[in-house]
């Protein structure tokens, strides 16, 4: 049977760009369809425009900690148009990287519109009365945000949205509710909060951007909670536009958020809310029933390591899964990671091939940063671990920076081996930790290699000897019983 | 023959101490001797200090960018005194952990005073009449800054110093001129430009803090030179002493400096100059003529592996030397691990053995830092290497953060083994791709390897994949040859 494509890719975002980009390489005949406008999330809504707002967040708070360091500062005004005409300027310089990138791609390769499978080699697009068939597919659709029940029916005003709008706007709101405690709300929460946006942050269990470990989530909620509203063990008990007179002409609504939070109830008044209360799978429209696929609510069964779809049947599964989708680490170098290893394994069908999954690594871009490598906490046996601790309160460089705030918990596995397994932190800096982190866990690196490195002296990196020294002690101890 | 210690350690630094302490580990009895006030290079005018002079200086330039991230800011005025107030607080408590180490020890084993070799086993202190006999010793009496002859006779007068008196001021000076462009000249350089002196830095042979690689030095030299007022191909043709009547009531003195680089001649006026052209090994008072070691122009002569001091005859030597005073990488960490292993032979002396060096590794912390790590680039030989490199102007995370400056060249063995040897860095942050580099090198990982490490999106850790696939493409070519 003659296919119109090798491989067809559904999702022009980041793991569907690279996808295609590896079919292309491996000599497929391969297209790209999109049914929203081209941009990835990373560009769009994702990594960049927040990173652009911290840095804006950052900037003032430094301002805030001046006199600390001698310098006198008067009539510091955020200008709340011109806040966001940088971050908007700067994403729209990455999303046009990401456009010119698409328009590099030959035309007849590029399908704008809404495809869905009909059987398992073909697409069909209504508005077109187009068929396209293809030997295989990468999914590469990515995912919705999630929102709450109760906020669902007030989704289409202006005033309540998710981070795909936020980054739309001309003006920083001068109040926000923002719903969920993870990675986006606590960094875009910690980012208004620094800009002069009255902003309250209302999640669930204790969540502090997905910190596992009970004392590094205790001193991250201690930390954060000293600077910041945040409300992380409540519950949302209602949510009400309410119209009314204002001063300011061109703004008559605002959304009454109410929340209850250990037996306490609180009610408040802002200008718009931020949803932030994670994601689910977009599967919109493709009609994955008319698949041989396995569907669990709708959502593809794959395996995580070939990125192969999982059939009812027990053939081989033409149809593969890459990118935020999959639910597996929602992040960017790891969607990119999985395009292409889901590409290839579409171009070389039959022949699939398992991937090397790299050390998990997660940054949540907030000051301190929160940061977890490797093994989670809960992950690890009792017994088999050890941890090394190290608190910035008075670490040198940190204090000398006015930024010795956090904790860090290293653990090495005590069967004997003395090597790192993981790793959770909330402290300055961290991503540069994960990432040497990751290289230990890689090596296969003992506590007693890893002192063995070269600790310059006065750097925050420091810290890592002390928390392997103190490491090093439990270990020696647990070994001589 | 009886000794009264069996190690006795001259100087009490950061290589003294840790020499110490480390024959108190290996049970032995011994003393440390100081002549001078206690506190170590590093607490007292060196790494801490400095530190923290830059901390304010940084927040300082982080006010002259608010407008860029779009915040407002008025009035911005250094507080002369306020920062010196915070550099010199909390330099005391650096000091005073020091001084506490000091005092925890026994005694009858510190001993504050100058002490003469009269012989190979025997030190006499004058003053107080005393001879003091030990089997082995550790010098460890570090370094005195070098000045320029030009500069010597003017000394003594309060308006030219070296580090060692520039954090004593309460006031930070309103013009300086720098002499050198080394690690301390531009640090503090650029530290006091940054907050509000008007400052010049006068160095020669085009050096920025020691960089060797000529094409990151001309860009660390452009990215400086836009910023600060640096002549780094000078010689200082005169300096003077001028007297006049001057408003400012306290002061009625300043200093004429004169120099002239590529043919053009300068003349400038400043309220203090600070010396930092560095350092030569301090042996005042030693004596040491009065040993057996053996001397080049009066400083000993030694093993760099076992940090033995060499005689002039072939019998085993019993004096060892540790920390700066061996001008073999003059930075804390390796001043520390020099004096815990000349402590150790010199506990254990005549079974001396060989420490493992550690890759080489320094920062200037500088904005951008400037980094070397491992083989330097003239160590490196033509067609045994490929270089990986990245620009910083572009780079999305730093520019985000508008710290987009700075190049990195990594170097790769090419002959055959594609790991990575060393790097010289002018950019953001580069004190922490030093430490992971470092690791690299130490786990021998080639180019391949680094790629497979997880590089988290957006960060400025992302730009070593660059460099490395920059470098992959030139290996790659180099091995079809």
């Amino acid at each position: 049977m003659e296919f119109d494509y090798d491989v067809a890719v559904i999702g022009a975002g980041s793991a569907g760009m690279s996808a295609y980009r590896m079919a292309k390489k491996e000599g497929k005949k391969a297209c790209l369809i999109e049914n929203r406008e081209y941009g990835t999330k990373c560009a769009s809504y994702g990594c960049m425009p927040s990173k652009l707002l911290i840095a804006a967040a950052e900037n003032a708070h430094n301002i805030q900690k001046s006199s600390q360091f001698g310098i006198d500062v008067e009539n510091v005004k955020i200008n709340r148009s011109a806040v966001m005409r940088r971050v908007r300027r700067e994403r729209e310089r990455f999303v046009n990287f990401v456009k010119d990138d698409i328009s590099s791609f030959p035309k007849d390769e590029i399908k704008l519109g809404t495809y869905h499978f009909i059987d398992d080699n073909t697409l069909y697009n209504e508005h077109h009365d187009e068929k396209l068939t293809a030997k295989t597919f990468v999914i590469a659709t990515g995912t919705n945000p999630f929102v709450l029940p109760i906020l669902k029916p007030l989704l289409e005003t202006d005033l309540i949205f998710d981070t795909r709008r936020f980054f739309d706007y001309h003006l920083l709101p001068k109040s926000i509710a923002i719903i969920g405690s993870g990675v986006i709300g606590l960094e875009i929460g910690q980012a208004l909060t620094r800009l002069g946006v009255r902003t309250v942050i209302i999640g669930v269990r204790n969540n502090i951007s997905g910190l596992k470990d009970p004392i590094v989530l205790e001193r991250a909620n201690h930390i954060f909670k000293e600077e910041l509203k945040i409300y992380n063990n409540a519950e949302i008990t209602g949510v009400e536009i309410v119209q009314e007179e204002f001063d300011d002409w061109h703004k008559d609504k605002e959304v009454a958020v109410s929340w209850s939070e250990n037996g306490q109830q609180f009610d408040e008044r802002f200008e718009c809310v931020l949803t932030a209360t994670g994601t689910r799978p977009n599967v919109n429209g493709l009609e994955l029933q008319n698949t041989s696929l396995q569907l669990e609510n709708g959502i593809p069964v794959s395996d995580r390591n070939s990125l192969e779809c999982l059939r009812n049947d027990e053939n081989a599964c033409n149809i593969f899964i890459a990118g935020d989708i999959t639910q597996d680490r929602e992040i960017l170098h790891e969607a990119i990671l999985e395009g292409q290893h889901a590409g290839l394994n579409a171009s070389n069908f039959l022949k699939v091939v398992d991937r090397k999954i790299r050390t998990s690594f997660s940054v949540t871009f907030t000051d301190p940063q929160v940061m977890t490598v490797g093994k989670r906490y809960v992950d690890l046996k009792d017994g088999e671990y050890a941890i090394g601790t190290v608190d910035y309160t008075n670490q040198g460089r940190s204090r000398i920076m006015l930024k010795n705030k956090g904790l860090l918990h290293m653990y090495f596995s005590a069967s004997g081996s003395r090597m790192l397994i993981g790793a959770e932190m909330c402290g300055p800096d961290a991503e540069y930790f994960g990432a040497w982190f990751a290289t230990f866990i890689n090596r296969a690196m003992t506590v007693d290699d890893i002192l063995e490195e070269p600790f310059y002296h006065p750097t925050i990196f420091e810290s890592v000897r002390t928390a392997c020294r103190d490491a090093k002690k439990s270990l020696d101890i647990l070994e001589k019983i």
